[in-house]
Protein backbone atom coordinates (compact mmCIF):
# COMPACT_ATOMS: atom_id res chain seq x y z
CA UNK A 1 0.00 0.00 0.00
CA UNK A 2 1.73 3.63 -0.92
CA UNK A 3 0.84 5.87 1.92
CA UNK A 4 0.30 9.65 1.07
CA UNK A 5 2.50 11.73 0.46
CA UNK A 6 3.57 13.62 3.89
CA UNK A 7 3.43 17.51 4.70
CA UNK A 8 6.75 18.37 5.28
CA UNK A 9 6.19 21.65 6.99
CA UNK A 10 8.53 21.63 9.87
CA UNK A 11 12.14 21.58 9.23
CA UNK A 12 15.61 22.59 10.25
CA UNK A 13 18.14 23.53 7.96
CA UNK A 14 21.83 23.35 8.47
CA UNK A 15 24.95 25.53 6.79
CA UNK A 16 28.73 25.70 7.94
CA UNK A 17 30.02 29.46 8.02
CA UNK A 18 33.07 30.32 6.03
CA UNK A 19 36.50 29.69 6.76
CA UNK A 20 39.55 30.62 5.72
CA UNK A 21 42.13 28.16 3.52
CA UNK A 22 44.27 28.00 6.04
CA UNK A 23 42.08 27.45 9.00
CA UNK A 24 42.85 24.29 11.17
CA UNK A 25 40.21 22.76 13.41
CA UNK A 26 36.46 23.71 14.25
CA UNK A 27 34.18 25.55 11.84
CA UNK A 28 30.95 26.55 12.92
CA UNK A 29 27.71 25.05 11.99
CA UNK A 30 23.93 26.70 12.41
CA UNK A 31 20.93 25.58 12.18
CA UNK A 32 17.94 27.24 11.30
CA UNK A 33 14.25 25.41 12.66
CA UNK A 34 11.28 26.37 10.78
CA UNK A 35 7.78 25.78 11.36
CA UNK A 36 6.11 26.92 8.04
CA UNK A 37 7.44 30.61 7.05
CA UNK A 38 8.67 31.00 10.58
CA UNK A 39 11.72 30.89 12.08
CA UNK A 40 11.08 29.08 15.37
CA UNK A 41 14.52 28.59 16.77
CA UNK A 42 18.29 28.64 16.06
CA UNK A 43 20.60 25.70 16.79
CA UNK A 44 24.91 26.15 16.65
CA UNK A 45 27.59 23.83 17.02
CA UNK A 46 30.97 23.15 14.95
CA UNK A 47 32.51 20.09 13.26
CA UNK A 48 35.70 19.97 12.51
CA UNK A 49 37.19 20.71 9.03
CA UNK A 50 37.78 17.76 6.81
CA UNK A 51 36.81 15.64 10.01
CA UNK A 52 33.99 13.23 9.66
CA UNK A 53 32.08 14.47 12.77
CA UNK A 54 29.70 16.42 10.57
CA UNK A 55 26.98 13.27 10.90
CA UNK A 56 26.85 13.08 15.03
CA UNK A 57 27.26 16.15 15.69
CA UNK A 58 24.26 17.11 13.21
CA UNK A 59 22.40 14.36 15.33
CA UNK A 60 23.31 15.27 18.02
CA UNK A 61 22.25 18.92 17.25
CA UNK A 62 18.43 17.73 16.19
CA UNK A 63 18.20 15.70 19.45
CA UNK A 64 19.04 17.84 21.86
CA UNK A 65 16.99 20.41 20.78
CA UNK A 66 13.82 21.38 22.35
CA UNK A 67 11.64 21.63 19.16
CA UNK A 68 12.70 17.54 17.98
CA UNK A 69 9.51 16.73 18.57
CA UNK A 70 7.91 18.76 15.82
CA UNK A 71 10.67 18.39 13.45
CA UNK A 72 9.52 16.67 10.06
CA UNK A 73 12.78 16.70 7.98
CA UNK A 74 16.03 17.98 8.12
CA UNK A 75 17.95 20.29 5.08
CA UNK A 76 21.67 20.45 4.76
CA UNK A 77 23.03 22.98 2.25
CA UNK A 78 25.36 20.85 0.11
CA UNK A 79 26.25 17.05 1.91
CA UNK A 80 29.50 18.08 2.91
CA UNK A 81 30.02 20.42 5.75
CA UNK A 82 33.78 22.37 6.91
CA UNK A 83 35.79 21.33 3.84
CA UNK A 84 35.39 17.55 3.26
CA UNK A 85 33.45 16.77 6.45
CA UNK A 86 31.28 14.39 4.44
CA UNK A 87 27.53 13.81 6.10
CA UNK A 88 26.62 10.13 5.68
CA UNK A 89 22.46 11.66 5.18
CA UNK A 90 20.91 7.92 5.68
CA UNK A 91 22.91 6.99 8.66
CA UNK A 92 21.47 10.88 9.77
CA UNK A 93 18.07 9.55 8.99
CA UNK A 94 18.37 6.55 10.87
CA UNK A 95 20.01 8.59 14.07
CA UNK A 96 17.49 11.07 14.13
CA UNK A 97 14.29 9.21 12.43
CA UNK A 98 13.30 12.28 10.30
CA UNK A 99 13.94 12.37 6.57
CA UNK A 100 17.43 14.48 5.25
CA UNK A 101 17.54 16.53 2.01
CA UNK A 102 20.72 17.64 0.74
CA UNK A 103 20.09 20.92 -1.91
CA UNK A 104 21.97 22.55 -4.01
CA UNK A 105 21.59 25.02 -6.48
CA UNK A 106 24.10 23.88 -8.89
CA UNK A 107 24.91 20.39 -9.79
CA UNK A 108 28.43 19.36 -8.01
CA UNK A 109 31.09 18.55 -10.52
CA UNK A 110 31.37 14.75 -8.52
CA UNK A 111 34.49 13.87 -10.98
CA UNK A 112 36.24 16.79 -9.58
CA UNK A 113 34.96 16.05 -5.87
CA UNK A 114 36.17 12.52 -6.19
CA UNK A 115 39.46 13.36 -7.18
CA UNK A 116 40.29 15.59 -4.32
CA UNK A 117 38.54 12.91 -1.60
CA UNK A 118 41.17 10.26 -2.77
CA UNK A 119 43.76 12.28 -3.65
CA UNK A 120 44.50 15.32 -0.78
CA UNK A 121 41.54 13.96 1.80
CA UNK A 122 42.62 11.65 4.65
CA UNK A 123 39.95 9.13 4.92
CA UNK A 124 38.77 10.03 1.13
CA UNK A 125 37.57 6.90 -0.05
CA UNK A 126 35.38 5.92 2.80
CA UNK A 127 33.99 9.60 2.46
CA UNK A 128 33.91 9.60 -1.37
CA UNK A 129 31.22 6.40 -0.65
CA UNK A 130 29.28 8.61 1.73
CA UNK A 131 28.76 10.42 -1.65
CA UNK A 132 28.07 7.91 -3.69
CA UNK A 133 25.98 6.16 -1.25
CA UNK A 134 23.61 9.49 -1.04
CA UNK A 135 22.32 9.01 -4.64
CA UNK A 136 22.76 10.97 -7.94
CA UNK A 137 21.82 15.15 -7.66
CA UNK A 138 18.31 14.88 -8.93
CA UNK A 139 17.25 18.35 -10.74
CA UNK A 140 13.79 19.08 -8.87
CA UNK A 141 12.34 22.11 -9.21
CA UNK A 142 15.33 25.30 -9.52
CA UNK A 143 17.36 22.89 -7.38
CA UNK A 144 19.55 19.64 -7.26
CA UNK A 145 18.76 17.27 -4.38
CA UNK A 146 20.10 14.52 -2.81
CA UNK A 147 17.43 12.94 -0.33
CA UNK A 148 16.77 10.14 2.12
CA UNK A 149 14.01 9.27 4.14
CA UNK A 150 10.92 10.71 1.40
CA UNK A 151 10.00 10.28 -2.23
CA UNK A 152 10.31 12.72 -4.55
CA UNK A 153 6.97 14.16 -4.43
CA UNK A 154 7.56 14.42 -1.21
CA UNK A 155 10.51 16.44 -1.66
CA UNK A 156 9.44 18.61 -4.63
CA UNK A 157 6.11 19.76 -2.33
CA UNK A 158 8.29 20.47 0.15
CA UNK A 159 11.12 22.86 -1.76
CA UNK A 160 7.86 24.43 -3.45
CA UNK A 161 6.50 25.27 0.12
CA UNK A 162 10.07 26.59 1.50
CA UNK A 163 10.86 28.64 -1.42
CA UNK A 164 9.36 31.67 -0.25
CA UNK A 165 11.45 34.21 -1.35
CA UNK A 166 14.33 31.88 -2.81
CA UNK A 167 14.62 28.67 -4.74
CA UNK A 168 16.58 27.84 -1.91
CA UNK A 169 14.29 26.48 0.74
CA UNK A 170 13.79 29.32 3.81
CA UNK A 171 15.75 27.47 6.47
CA UNK A 172 18.35 26.84 4.21
CA UNK A 173 18.77 30.49 3.20
CA UNK A 174 18.49 31.75 6.73
CA UNK A 175 20.77 29.41 7.89
CA UNK A 176 23.40 30.23 5.64
CA UNK A 177 22.84 34.14 6.38
CA UNK A 178 23.60 33.83 10.17
CA UNK A 179 26.30 31.73 9.97
CA UNK A 180 28.16 33.93 7.55
CA UNK A 181 27.02 37.13 9.60
CA UNK A 182 28.32 35.81 12.88
CA UNK A 183 32.01 34.98 11.52
CA UNK A 184 32.34 37.40 8.75
CA UNK A 185 30.55 40.42 10.89
CA UNK A 186 28.26 40.88 7.39
CA UNK A 187 26.67 37.87 5.75
CA UNK A 188 27.14 37.26 2.16
CA UNK A 189 23.94 36.80 -0.05
CA UNK A 190 23.78 33.88 -2.36
CA UNK A 191 23.71 30.59 -0.94
CA UNK B 1 4.31 71.83 6.95
CA UNK B 2 3.40 67.92 8.15
CA UNK B 3 5.30 65.63 6.67
CA UNK B 4 3.00 62.56 5.81
CA UNK B 5 4.38 59.18 8.10
CA UNK B 6 7.18 57.24 6.35
CA UNK B 7 6.61 53.49 5.66
CA UNK B 8 9.14 52.07 7.62
CA UNK B 9 9.89 48.60 6.03
CA UNK B 10 13.40 48.39 5.89
CA UNK B 11 14.65 47.44 9.18
CA UNK B 12 17.34 46.36 11.58
CA UNK B 13 16.79 45.11 14.61
CA UNK B 14 19.79 44.08 17.16
CA UNK B 15 19.47 41.86 20.78
CA UNK B 16 23.00 40.97 23.09
CA UNK B 17 23.39 37.57 23.40
CA UNK B 18 23.17 36.30 26.78
CA UNK B 19 25.92 35.76 29.00
CA UNK B 20 27.10 34.31 32.23
CA UNK B 21 26.95 37.34 35.27
CA UNK B 22 30.61 36.29 35.95
CA UNK B 23 31.54 37.06 32.76
CA UNK B 24 33.38 39.67 32.29
CA UNK B 25 34.41 41.70 28.55
CA UNK B 26 32.96 41.38 25.24
CA UNK B 27 29.26 40.19 24.23
CA UNK B 28 28.33 39.49 20.80
CA UNK B 29 25.76 41.45 19.68
CA UNK B 30 23.18 40.74 16.72
CA UNK B 31 21.13 42.57 13.57
CA UNK B 32 18.70 41.30 11.50
CA UNK B 33 18.38 42.96 8.37
CA UNK B 34 14.77 42.75 7.35
CA UNK B 35 12.92 44.06 3.54
CA UNK B 36 9.52 43.17 4.96
CA UNK B 37 9.03 40.09 5.97
CA UNK B 38 12.54 38.67 4.63
CA UNK B 39 15.75 38.96 6.27
CA UNK B 40 18.40 39.81 4.17
CA UNK B 41 21.37 40.35 6.27
CA UNK B 42 22.83 39.27 9.27
CA UNK B 43 25.23 41.60 11.16
CA UNK B 44 27.58 40.73 14.60
CA UNK B 45 29.88 42.78 16.42
CA UNK B 46 30.58 42.84 20.09
CA UNK B 47 30.18 45.20 23.20
CA UNK B 48 31.60 45.38 26.34
CA UNK B 49 29.90 44.05 29.17
CA UNK B 50 28.71 47.47 31.26
CA UNK B 51 30.29 49.63 29.20
CA UNK B 52 29.72 52.73 27.08
CA UNK B 53 31.07 51.64 23.38
CA UNK B 54 27.09 50.17 22.33
CA UNK B 55 26.79 53.16 20.51
CA UNK B 56 29.88 53.33 18.69
CA UNK B 57 29.72 50.19 17.93
CA UNK B 58 25.91 49.94 16.41
CA UNK B 59 26.93 52.90 14.10
CA UNK B 60 29.99 51.45 13.07
CA UNK B 61 27.71 48.08 11.84
CA UNK B 62 25.21 49.78 10.01
CA UNK B 63 27.86 52.39 8.14
CA UNK B 64 29.61 49.09 7.07
CA UNK B 65 26.44 47.28 5.92
CA UNK B 66 25.96 46.53 2.43
CA UNK B 67 22.26 47.35 3.25
CA UNK B 68 23.14 50.61 4.67
CA UNK B 69 21.65 52.28 1.51
CA UNK B 70 18.40 50.29 1.96
CA UNK B 71 17.43 50.97 5.61
CA UNK B 72 14.98 52.76 6.52
CA UNK B 73 15.02 52.03 11.08
CA UNK B 74 17.10 50.61 13.93
CA UNK B 75 15.33 48.30 16.14
CA UNK B 76 16.08 48.08 19.74
CA UNK B 77 15.56 44.93 22.17
CA UNK B 78 15.67 47.21 25.25
CA UNK B 79 18.11 50.26 25.54
CA UNK B 80 21.08 48.51 27.19
CA UNK B 81 23.31 46.37 25.89
CA UNK B 82 25.63 43.53 27.62
CA UNK B 83 24.18 44.42 31.40
CA UNK B 84 24.26 48.08 31.32
CA UNK B 85 26.07 49.63 28.05
CA UNK B 86 23.35 51.75 27.67
CA UNK B 87 22.96 53.31 23.85
CA UNK B 88 22.51 57.01 23.24
CA UNK B 89 19.33 56.65 21.02
CA UNK B 90 19.80 60.81 19.65
CA UNK B 91 23.36 60.06 19.31
CA UNK B 92 22.77 56.76 17.28
CA UNK B 93 19.79 58.35 15.40
CA UNK B 94 22.14 61.64 14.67
CA UNK B 95 25.54 59.43 13.86
CA UNK B 96 23.09 57.08 10.90
CA UNK B 97 20.50 59.54 10.21
CA UNK B 98 18.27 56.45 10.41
CA UNK B 99 15.70 56.56 13.13
CA UNK B 100 15.63 54.68 16.30
CA UNK B 101 13.23 52.82 18.37
CA UNK B 102 13.55 51.05 21.75
CA UNK B 103 11.12 47.98 22.32
CA UNK B 104 10.20 46.30 25.59
CA UNK B 105 7.58 43.92 26.06
CA UNK B 106 7.23 44.53 29.72
CA UNK B 107 7.70 48.64 31.20
CA UNK B 108 11.03 48.47 32.68
CA UNK B 109 10.90 49.61 36.57
CA UNK B 110 13.25 53.13 36.03
CA UNK B 111 13.76 52.80 39.38
CA UNK B 112 14.64 50.08 40.04
CA UNK B 113 17.57 50.24 36.94
CA UNK B 114 18.37 54.14 38.43
CA UNK B 115 19.10 52.63 41.78
CA UNK B 116 21.66 49.74 40.34
CA UNK B 117 23.01 52.68 37.82
CA UNK B 118 24.05 54.74 40.68
CA UNK B 119 25.11 52.66 43.33
CA UNK B 120 26.56 49.53 41.55
CA UNK B 121 27.90 50.62 37.75
CA UNK B 122 31.16 52.57 36.67
CA UNK B 123 29.67 55.83 35.08
CA UNK B 124 26.36 54.90 36.17
CA UNK B 125 25.52 58.98 36.60
CA UNK B 126 26.24 59.66 32.44
CA UNK B 127 24.00 56.12 31.78
CA UNK B 128 20.97 56.82 33.69
CA UNK B 129 21.20 60.35 31.88
CA UNK B 130 20.89 58.63 28.60
CA UNK B 131 18.21 56.61 29.49
CA UNK B 132 15.93 59.94 30.86
CA UNK B 133 17.05 61.89 27.46
CA UNK B 134 15.30 58.86 25.86
CA UNK B 135 12.09 59.93 27.42
CA UNK B 136 9.28 57.73 28.71
CA UNK B 137 8.75 54.44 27.74
CA UNK B 138 5.04 54.79 25.68
CA UNK B 139 2.86 52.21 25.48
CA UNK B 140 2.39 51.16 21.70
CA UNK B 141 0.32 48.67 20.89
CA UNK B 142 1.01 45.37 22.97
CA UNK B 143 4.63 46.74 23.77
CA UNK B 144 6.67 49.75 25.59
CA UNK B 145 8.66 51.84 23.11
CA UNK B 146 11.54 54.76 23.52
CA UNK B 147 11.75 56.71 20.12
CA UNK B 148 14.44 59.15 18.27
CA UNK B 149 13.34 60.52 14.82
CA UNK B 150 10.11 59.76 14.62
CA UNK B 151 6.69 60.32 15.36
CA UNK B 152 4.35 58.02 17.46
CA UNK B 153 2.10 57.69 14.21
CA UNK B 154 4.95 55.96 12.45
CA UNK B 155 6.08 53.96 15.02
CA UNK B 156 2.64 52.43 15.20
CA UNK B 157 2.15 51.79 11.79
CA UNK B 158 5.88 49.93 11.61
CA UNK B 159 5.09 47.75 14.68
CA UNK B 160 1.88 46.67 13.36
CA UNK B 161 3.72 45.91 10.00
CA UNK B 162 6.69 44.04 12.18
CA UNK B 163 4.54 42.11 14.29
CA UNK B 164 4.53 39.06 11.83
CA UNK B 165 4.89 35.91 14.50
CA UNK B 166 4.84 38.17 17.12
CA UNK B 167 3.95 41.29 19.65
CA UNK B 168 7.85 42.12 18.72
CA UNK B 169 9.02 42.92 16.05
CA UNK B 170 10.65 40.25 13.53
CA UNK B 171 13.79 42.00 13.37
CA UNK B 172 14.13 41.73 17.11
CA UNK B 173 12.89 38.34 17.11
CA UNK B 174 15.14 36.98 14.81
CA UNK B 175 17.86 38.59 16.11
CA UNK B 176 17.15 37.30 19.98
CA UNK B 177 16.77 33.96 18.04
CA UNK B 178 20.21 33.84 16.67
CA UNK B 179 22.18 35.59 19.50
CA UNK B 180 20.56 32.81 21.46
CA UNK B 181 20.84 30.00 19.85
CA UNK B 182 24.94 31.22 18.54
CA UNK B 183 25.91 31.66 22.24
CA UNK B 184 24.07 28.80 24.29
CA UNK B 185 23.72 26.80 21.20
CA UNK B 186 19.86 26.86 21.08
CA UNK B 187 17.83 29.78 21.24
CA UNK B 188 15.14 30.42 23.89
CA UNK B 189 11.63 31.30 22.31
CA UNK B 190 10.28 34.19 24.45
CA UNK B 191 12.03 37.58 23.93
Amino acid sequence: MRMNPRRLSHAVGFDDAPFDLRHRGDVLVVGAVYAGARLDAVLSGTVRRDGANGTRVLAELVARSRFRGHLQLILLQGIALAGFNVVDIQALHRATGLPVVVVSRRRPDLNAIRRALLEHVAGGARKWKLIERAGPMEPIGHVYVQRAGLGEAEAEAMLERFAIHSVVPEPLRTAHLIAGGIVRGESTHRV
